[in-house]
């Protein structure tokens, strides 16, 4: 099962709001069904939202045909839908320059978006898998961020692409999912992941990772990126920075598995990217239960920026970039 | 109101899992009982626990007259309640050596104990108040992480006594409350207790601290202590050491508040301490709703050790303790 994909002309994806209580398949046939999908988290995960734009510029040209102005305005909305996410505007613009040759070839862009995404997810596993068994020997204990896998991409995914290639192998000792907090990506969706793959790990709250580090109970942290500067600071889910401030005391490897699609050469670094405030809302009630003092006000950073000299390497579908070595993004651009 | 006190041969405390829905008072009037309330946390925090320990022993000693192999049992109940907390250890040691003078001997060192407390929070009031003015200046933001108010002491609090006194004096900016996964203490107990004392206050998941630092929101990091090592090393809720990273790579203040009978001088460092687990039901249910796959395990240590060369300074109720100028915890013993 495919977590986005386009069925009968229409975008299906799972609804990441209800796992794991609930599978549900959701079928957006508008532009505006697409974006609430993504703006509510139903879809989310990098390349997942990448491919979700693509198909959202596909299914504005099919809903908007003859109406050149109302095109541009829903190519817009989608674009936006959500700000620190590279792919999104990069697949929503790949999609939408096809909008001159028709709809079909619009679909057609969308699709090969998709299928790059599968092949690549595959491809981070295997080279990500060698990186960490090159650093960490056989039977490494990881400790990983967030929801990196199938849920985050079309099937496989990034950082936890790794871990299933690892198991794969043979050789994946465990795993600590860190929840996740405000939404639990960890502890709802990669815990549910980890599950149906077979593989034993253990659920963490978020403030714990840095000190089971210093204690000796992680071998390597993994986990994926929103976007990756030219410069190697990595834009992810809040959380990300702390847990790399740990890695770096404990003198562990600190490893970021993401798309070459998720590489942004045009943003200098973190200090230059938007950092998506998500309200207070998420943070004050805890799966509906409120617990807080009515009113209490919130911050919210939905992403952190983890500077490049406390990344070890960084992992893509193409190659393995060292920063702990002195190597640099360099000027490689993806198709 | 108070936290913990003895009221007509019982002892009442406000029960802290209700809050901030509701304000319960809970009358315990056996060691069971007692011993029951400090296992869930309905009474928590360092120094309340110590008063609690102590009255635990004054109930055991009326409960038990005359049967000394069921007083010692109790008592023994009472002071392995929780294992992290050295006060609690303390305190009781003090109780129960009044024991051969009988139960009235006991209450009487139970209530000094008690009044001991109450007295403490109000010079680490004043004495932190000052300390985050020589390092700070004017207009204060602070983050602190758990509860370290009233509800952790008597009345008053240790690092959120700081936080009242400064708001008294009109220099208090505004705090940053981290929630404290997993039950919350910031965002149910020390959001609670800011309101009611009008301080502006902002809500932050316990992953975010590290990164608001980084983004300069946070002037000092200001939280308190289960336990105090000898060489200085810090024992506190878990996240703690995470937050003092990140305020060591972000270049400002580290302050721990706490009483001098957290300080600990038998125990030499933080790895001589045991780290309570509390098992895997506190991370996995959020306030009673299951998010994560069934069966699935956590860990779950409540507490972490932040290592004394990342604290800029230790406030009691009778000194400040520079360790970032080399100052050391010295021979001094409370009363």
């Amino acid at each position: 099962m495919r977590t986005i994909d386009w069925v009968d002309g229409v975008v299906e994806i799972i609804d990441q709001t209800a796992l794991p209580d609930v599978t549900r398949v959701l079928r957006l046939s508008t532009v505006e069904e697409l974006v609430a999908a993504v703006r509510r988290l139903a879809v989310r995960g990098a390349p997942a939202i990448g491919v979700a734009g693509a198909f959202g510029v596909a299914l504005a040209a099919r809903q908007f045909a003859g109406d050149p102005d109302a095109l541009a305005a829903a190519v817009d909305l989608v674009r936006t839908a959500r700000p620190t996410a590279v792919n999104l505007a990069r697949c929503v613009d790949r999609a939408a320059a096809r909008l001159p040759e028709g709809s079909d070839a619009v679909l057609a862009e969308a699709l090969r978006i998709r299928d790059e995404e599968v092949d690549s997810a595959d491809r981070m596993g295997r080279l990500g898998a060698d990186v960490v068994t090159s650093l960490c020997g056989e039977r490494p204990r990881l400790l990983t961020h967030c929801n990196t896998g199938a849920l985050a991409t079309v099937t496989g995914g990034t950082a936890l692409a790794v871990a299933f290639e690892l198991h794969r192998r043979g050789v994946l000792a465990g795993m600590i999912a860190s929840e996740t907090r405000p939404l639990l990506q960890g502890a709802r969706l990669t815990a549910w992941e980890l599950d149906r793959a077979g593989i034993p790990y253990r659920v963490a709250v978020d403030g714990a990772g840095p000190f089971l580090m210093a204690r000796g109970e992680v071998d390597a942290v993994i986990l994926g990126a929103d976007r990756i500067c030219a410069n190697g600071d990595v834009v992810n889910k809040v959380g990300t920075y702390a847990h790399a401030l740990g890695a770096r005391a404990a003198g562990i490897p600190f490893l970021v598995v993401a798309p070459e699609s998720t590489v942004d050469l045009d943003t200098p670094s973190g200090d230059a990217v938007e950092i998506e405030d998500r309200g207070p809302a998420e943070v004050v009630s805890f799966h509906g239960v409120a617990s807080v003092p009515a009113g209490a006000d919130a911050v919210n950073p939905a992403f952190d920026v983890t500077p490049h000299s406390l990344v070890t390497a960084i992992v893509t579908d193409r190659r393995v970039i060292r920063l702990d070595k002195g190597e640099t993004m360099g000027s490689y651009r993806s198709a």
